[in-house]
């Protein structure tokens, strides 16, 4: 038996500086409200499921945040504003780009007497400038606000503050759920405070599944958005059949199907009344174009239909 | 029951790319063998635990690397060489310093006619400099050797290659075990192929205990080196009684203990014949003074005396 979404928040507490994020979030949306800005909800990286209350453990999804952090930077290219609600430590727009030690190994250090100076290689610079030109604009037109959390217990929590402060834009929202969310979780009263001994031989862990928040969400909380999911699957068989039993039961706008391990090369766009594919070509991949920008160009020419559907008179 | 370690190599496969590794590891150790440098392999990061063959969801351990990574910097620092073995996308020895996108807001672009040059902003050159000073001499010295894994299963096979080839440094080699190591895995043979479906309802995981590898490897592998475990708890009571229990059994050297709360600011040193505390005072904390700095330093005196302990003629 699925638990009930309102049983799922009666029974678990709001993670820390909850209302801190739901008065950013409610700053950012009224700000672009007035601006009139298009505005994209993009959940990006996996959620926790905690074992334990004081958490060594935890079951994880897999997910680094690629997806969604790339779409981040796109869907800013299209004008929109971007909460960007991405998993603690997943990546993030800009600074995906470099990871570890890389942009370490772009600089050089120079000691001249008492004085150092930090610059950047030049032969990184043509690599770098574009990325960090991109990076200062969303600072400067502060339209990218960046939202974290951990646990599935913050993102459920965390997903409805954004919907409520999105909910006034009716249309012009688009909520891309990319973000990995576990369907299972340990309930709290089912959990023990401390680590889980070795001692006593070895646990076996009882999963409930969490709530489907997409049941509320696409028709109470934000109704009029345009609410895009994902579905990740490993088996080809199953993938357009479980996209469209989704659409079915939640009549939301479009999910976004892949194949774990073709996901960067092909997804397919499911909508309720066709499905096609995009995909990169190996001249495509190995030219450096990431297949997230065809998929938010698509996503946001679907979008600017939709709004368009609502602002034309129907014909008979 | 524990499985016993010798089955679990039979049983599960060495990770891609682990001869490269090995090979790594071999020219790394030979290098500094001849050197005659002293040598300590760092663990760093927690270990998963894949829930199913095309991995999608899996079982974690609390760790982003801090403690790992911050100790790898001032080993070096000692002079040793260092094989810092880490979970992919953990927390690195320098990188460590700047997350996320603290080094992107520390550039600055500059654009002149046709040619653009990007610097480091002078109020941030004070924090970078000595950071970026330290990285370009541990590569200059080839003294950093980066080793990464991903699952328990990984780890298990780096772990055994890296003490091959730390055998011959005998009491010249520390073993710095900080890798948050699942205690627990789920056997090649019951793992499902594809993703876990909701549909069937919420599953339950059996989880099978995963060997100790500290006993062969005190025993077996490298049982002259200086090997150092660690004991994180979160309930204080089984703290001291746990490790005290671990030396007991495996006959290592040294057990660092430490409570998940409080990990940053006290450990306890528990060795055969003592224990006492490590603990950062706050004004220290507030100078940003890191407690792997005494911690590695105590570790480095205590690893000095037990080679010169061989050194000296036993007193009759």
């Amino acid at each position: 038996m699925t638990s009930h979404w309102e049983d799922f928040y009666a029974t678990h507490l709001p993670p820390n500086c909850f209302e801190d994020n739901r008065s950013l979030l409610k700053e950012f949306c009224d700000r672009h409200y007035k601006l009139k800005s298009h505005i994209v909800l993009v959940t990006s990286g996996g959620t926790t499921v905690p074992l334990e209350h004081n958490t060594v453990r935890f079951v994880d999804n897999f997910s680094a945040g690629n997806r969604g952090s790339a779409s981040a930077e796109y869907f800013l290219e299209h004008g929109y504003a971007v909460i960007f609600m991405h998993r603690t430590k997943s990546l993030e727009p800009f600074s995906r780009h470099f990871t570890g030690q890389q942009l370490l190994d772009m600089l050089e250090l120079h000691e001249e007497g008492m004085s150092t100076t930090i610059t950047v290689k030049p032969d990184s610079v043509d690599v770098l400038a574009p990325v960090l030109d991109k990076y200062k604009n969303a600072q400067e037109t502060h339209r990218m606000l960046y939202i974290t959390f951990t646990s599935v217990v913050d993102y459920m929590w965390l997903l409805r503050a954004a919907c409520e402060s999105l909910a006034p834009f009716e249309r012009h929202a688009v909520l891309f759920l990319a973000a990995a969310v576990s369907d299972f979780y340990v309930p709290q009263d089912e959990m023990p405070t401390h680590k889980i001994q070795s001692g006593h031989g070895a646990p076996t862990i009882s999963l409930q599944l969490v709530p489907k928040m997409l049941a509320p969400l696409a028709s109470l909380w934000v109704p009029h958005a345009y609410v895009v999911s994902f579905k990740l699957e490993t088996d080809e068989a199953l993938l357009i059949a479980k996209s469209r039993e989704s659409l079915n039961k939640y009549k939301h706008k479009l999910v976004i199907a892949n194949i774990l391990q073709t996901r960067k090369n092909r997804v397919v766009f499911v909508t309720p009344s066709t499905n096609y594919e995009i995909v990169l070509t190996k001249d495509q991949a190995l030219s450096g174009l990431e297949i997230e920008e065809p998929i938010v160009a698509d996503v946001v020419r679907r979008h600017q239909d939709y709004i368009r559907e609502a602002e034309q008179p129907a014909h008979q």
